[in-house]
């Protein structure tokens, strides 16, 4: 039987149906939800596109959206500490409750610096070290958005009911008895997502490019979690039979017709023979992360409501 | 051949002799090394003596030890604001560069909260969730002192030239192509392992008390950690012949005797004989984890030093 595709850009829709409704139910108890997003403009760059259409996107789903702007100009650059001032001082600001950074930043500025200033609790891309230790720690977080999209298609399989209840970190654990490997140990996914599944008590084995033997382990895995960014690496022989594969790779490759072509991590035609349940590249993780931000800043409202703070 | 052990004692002992070394240097060239503790007193507690220890350890190492006091009175209890306070005003005093907590605070202060108010940089414990987040991300960073102490007795094996020279997160990574084996995935000692390992670029492999079949996970392991917190738990059929174990597990058992008697998770006799190298309780664990904490004591001191921070 062939595997069931895990349509990540319909999730994302029901998801973004439940967040508009969360939307309406905070304000109708007096709140407000708004993303302060800052975004370094040199001229033309992807980072401007992307800004308008999460506007739009907000706009849609009742949330306000605010970018603020810093100019970088040929003759007077964007420092550090340009920068790291904007998002202490919206960090420290009572009306601000979700904030973003547009990447990349200019040359010769440290990204992880610069993220780290960001509160934790308005931190909804989840880049703050502080949230990925939270989810260490099993306190109530706001995780990377990658690796909650992940666990959120996982749990949209094995416990559909769960969706969308709370954050990442404060969830049941619903791995129980279940071996999830992760394939690729990046900082910025692979460990995430492990970290991730450790928190739902799966039994995780996390793999990197030097793992010996890497189809016997990955046979293991009731659930697989493909992040190596190497496309097609996952071939069918490495799969369980029924097992729930979920593919992160994005993977830019030349076609046999010269054009460019997304490719997953996972061999998608073979695989599909042979998992339960399997998500496609593109239409898989790459639409419900963009909904986890959204999802991440209706949380990081409501918290605020809830708390005070 | 029976396994060769590893001797916490006399590991903590090297470990004790470097630090005395580095905080030389450290006062050499101008700095100073210094432990800020903060104790709740209320009345006699364990807490006490264990400080009064430290003051004395901290001293033959050169390490100067400044003990905080806040006073609970049956009628003036303290409160979680008192000692966020205290915590607060150490980690923005720019003359402190180190900050422990004693435990256990007073009933209803969550512990949590406090942990997360000192400052990263000077959060000699690694209880700040900042701190793992950190060694998630790969960046230098001060690591939880049991975890670390596993990590570095790993080290000492494989590795032994390393030894003492910077943090966890920013060691070279050790493992490559090795498996690792975390039994048992709590939150203060088991996860902080797990993220540890992931980050000496092994394939790690975290197990908890739902992992079905343990004893076929943990005979893949090159490297055993033991951490589940029941005594025995890990016996001889359990390990791979020539296996690094380390036993981190720290068990009160009423002995036949009548005695309580102190016993980790691995049942050292028979493990003893088919693992290469093997962590005793006591002896083991528990000496180095003491250790590290100075480790990160002059760390913290050496990096104040160097970034002028």
């Amino acid at each position: 039987m062939p595997a069931q595709i895990i349509d990540g850009s319909a999730l994302a829709s029901t998801f973004r149906e439940r967040i508009r409704a969360r939307v309406q139910a905070l304000i109708g108890r007096g709140g407000t939800v708004r993303l302060d997003a800052v975004i370094v403009e040199s001229g033309d760059n992807a980072a401007k596109v992307y800004a308008e259409n999460q506007a739009k996107t907000c706009n849609t789903l009742g949330i306000e959206y605010k970018l603020h702007r810093i100019k970088s100009l040929p003759d007077h650059p964007v420092t550090f500490d340009d920068i790291a001032g904007r998002v202490l001082l919206l960090s420290s600001d009572d009306t601000v409750s979700a904030i973003m950074m547009h990447l990349p930043l200019p040359e010769g500025v440290d990204t992880y610096k610069v993220q780290r200033l960001i509160a934790a609790e308005k931190d909804v891309e989840g880049v703050n070290p502080a949230n990925i230790g939270n989810i260490v720690y099993g306190r109530s977080s706001l995780a990377p958005c990658t690796a909650l999209a992940v666990i959120k298609m996982i749990e949209h399989v094995v416990a559909p009911g769960e969706n969308g209840l709370g954050s990442a970190a404060a969830a049941a654990p619903m791995l129980r008895g279940k071996t999830a490997v992760c394939v690729g140990a990046g900082d910025v996914v692979g460990k995430p997502i492990a970290v991730l599944l450790m928190r739902h008590d799966a039994t995780v084995i996390s793999c990197n490019k030097y793992t010996p033997d890497l189809a016997s382990v990955t046979r293991r895995a009731d659930i697989l979690v493909a992040a190596a960014g190497v496309a097609g690496l996952v071939t069918a022989e490495m799969v369980k039979p029924g097992a729930i594969v979920i593919d992160v790779g994005v993977n830019r490759v030349k076609g046999a017709d010269g054009k460019n072509h997304t490719l997953g991590d996972v061999a998608f035609e073979g695989v599909s023979k042979v998992a339960g349940h399997l998500s496609p590249v593109p239409g898989g993780v790459g639409p419900m992360t963009v909904a986890m931000l959204l999802n991440n800043v209706v949380e990081a409202a409501e918290r605020r409501q809830t708390t005070g703070r």
